[in-house]
């Protein structure tokens, strides 16, 4: 069965995207990381959010409308009560188990990625998350799409199992206790 | 003159509070660092915000009222414009230059360390700040007082300059760039 991976940029300051969801915070970072590259070699499917969907969808460049820069060429799946059409992308609906399940059966052995805050809060909060990989950008943005936001409940604890520097970015990597 | 110092444990999701001020998280993390007791030695003065100040001096254990858990014993400066009664603290009011002025002032060659989100942030927008150490905790809370939140203007550029894990604890030291 599937290991279930959060997989996010963010920076230092916790965001995954900044004001109007931008990315271009993160260019120039990072881009040639063997630890990324091998970690993408063991991704068997990829679950994202609407919003990260959408983000990606309207990039300029192709290969960026992919998960990965377009390294990935597994499945993906979406996780929207409207789906758009496109024939690249499973669409799924409803609840975040079944969605879960659905996409873990396609990675088969190797990882589940979940891409984007509101899918990966769903997961956390349902205890679907197996691990953590965090790459942290040395910027400060002040504002945007938070990495992890919920009003109530516990917190969650995380136990470190691994870090690494690649050029300015720190590679933190977690497995979810509990 | 001394170099400022941004120094802040956070959460990984980017929080150095949690919800009501909460502070437990980070109990049981880090407690003997080497490099942190190091770099307390290096550390002439403290200017920190007021409710940083509050959130101490309302600790029950008499050195937690203190920076560091009372291993630092130099002068500590508090901007508030409302100055409570406290002979071991100076309170600054006004400007946020005057304030890092005057408490860099005392801490002479060595650093001074800024806490609190709302002073740093201020002191960042006023590039006063040289350098930021931040301790990640291996948490998810969810909610609380951000490390940095600001609405508008550019943002902060770091450059990365020394990695290190404690325990389960990453210390991610930078230079504010520009």
């Amino acid at each position: 069965m599937a290991l279930v991976l959060w997989h996010a940029t963010m920076s230092l300051d916790g965001f995954i995207a900044g004001p109007a969801d931008s990315m271009d915070w993160m260019l120039g970072f990072g881009e040639e990381d063997s630890e990324v590259n091998e970690l993408i070699k063991k991704i068997g499917a990829v679950l994202s959010g609407r919003r990260t969907y959408d983000v990606g969808a309207g990039q300029e460049r192709p290969e960026f409308r992919r998960p990965y820069g377009g390294a990935f060429s597994g499945p993906v799946f979406v996780l929207t009560h409207k789906p758009p059409h496109d024939p690249d992308v499973t669409f799924l609906s409803g609840d975040i188990r079944a969605a879960v399940e659905t996409a873990a059966g396609a990675a088969g052995d190797k990882y589940l990625a979940i891409f984007g805050a509101d899918v990966a809060r769903q997961c956390i909060e349902a205890r679907l998350i197996d691990e953590v990989m965090i790459h942290v950008v040395p910027v400060l943005l002040g504002d945007g799409v938070r990495l992890f936001s919920k009003q109530q409940g516990e917190l969650i604890h995380l136990e470190l199992t691994r870090m690494s520097r690649n050029g300015q970015v720190t590679n933190l990597r977690f497995s979810v206790v509990g």
